[in-house]
């Protein structure tokens, strides 16, 4: 208990799905006494929700922020090398004997833009001064409003982006619960899909999941269509399940 | 912030995976100002994992605790009937205006014990009653130690338990990443099976995640082969990864 950032270490640390409660003990301390907070959004955000989230724990005075914009786009080299800059930046805080903390929405190993800093970090400072803190994903906080299991006894999950319909329709075959983010753009054709399987009444949306004062949920994947919901949609299917008889022990 | 257990509702609440700084803000508040709490345990444990995550957040004096023994067996029918006791106990707690807190290791919606507590303490409480507050699971813990993304741009990630070892080879031709729990007693056919793939040197194992006195760590299956590393035992293998250039935009 009561982790305090340790000089030269960088931390990369998930503060949850947006809900200021849902962030980790550990998070909350290491923002606390980080001397260095990078807090990452994306073009096209006016602020970083990460850094929203844990605004109450960071220190009144001291702490050095960086606010990197990263760019949206589609491609790996030019994404890998926006984040070389920030490793560059971070790796040499860390020498000069400083503490850093990456804050990232959700889990800084699942669709995180932490996964593109650890790598060049790992190279720089060796995986001793390199530490990940986990941190609620969307998924989770998007089945809560539901209060319906995700898995139970054999059930598999398979999570994956709402992008490529085609492997979405392959994947209800292979699964009880299919969790589909960024599925904003994509849920008029999620719900045609859905409804040629006969899963239309499977279907939960949640949009903005855990943030209070924008959450969106809803069973009727249409009534999202139009696109206002955004970006951080995520679409919870519950295609079936499989019991334990459904398999030999 | 500064949640506070509500008279007469119900939380399932999510402790994460073992260590004491990764339990949410809210989880420990609620631990903290509760009236009674549930803490399960297997017919298989001494103790309550999840208790000892919390034990430090509980009140000096005033909580009452209901050790639940749930039995280890892989029959619906008999693990449901032992949790409608539990269901009555807690409803009528809070229908005397308490307020109960049960928890439970990792998340309460991903292979949890409290999937089978909400469903009747929705029909008893009504949903305004029974709430739910996520928590990290074992395999957000299980690869921090790797250091190694779980998803990233297009990647897949397919979460299921070791049993039916055929389901699991299916799933490695259809994920980026595979996540099995419950690996315990089948390492042996794993490794055997991931030999056969050429996939031997992509598996990661965990047994313990997050428990600083007793984490086992380890990227070859066999040495966890013998049993000693328990039915806690994650692995996650790194099938591949799919980039955004794999699918269409």
């Amino acid at each position: 208990m009561n982790t305090t950032a340790e000089a030269g270490a960088f931390y990369a640390v998930g503060v949850g799905p947006g809900d200021p409660d849902l962030v980790t003990l550990r998070a909350a301390a290491l923002v606390h006494t980080a001397d260095v907070l990078i807090a990452p959004r994306s073009a096209r955000s006016d602020a970083s929700m990460a850094l929203a989230i844990v605004e109450a724990h960071r220190p009144p005075e001291g702490q050095e922020l960086i606010d990197h914009v990263y760019p949206m786009t589609r491609d790996d080299a030019s994404t890998r090398a926006s984040w070389e800059g920030v490793a560059d930046t971070a790796a040499a805080h860390c020498e000069a004997g400083r503490s850093v903390v990456q804050i990232t929405l959700g889990d800084p190993l699942v669709y995180s833009t932490s996964s593109y800093l650890i790598p060049p970090l790992l190279e720089r400072l060796g995986p001793e001064r390199v530490r990940i803190v986990p941190g609620i994903s969307a998924f989770q906080a998007a089945a809560v409003p539901f209060a319906e299991a995700l898995t139970l006894q054999e059930d598999r999950m398979l999570v994956m982006t709402a992008t490529d319909l085609d492997a979405v329709a392959e994947a209800l075959d292979r699964c009880e619960t299919l969790v589909l983010y960024k599925a904003g753009r994509h849920v008029e054709a999620l719900a045609d899909l859905l409804d040629a399987r006969g899963l239309a009444d499977r279907a939960r949306l949640v949009c903005y999941a855990g943030q209070e004062d924008r959450e969106y949920v809803t069973r009727d994947l249409r009534s999202a269509a139009d696109g206002r919901h955004g970006y951080l949609a995520t679409v919870i299917i519950h295609v079936g399940r499989r019991p334990w008889e459904a398999s030999a022990p």
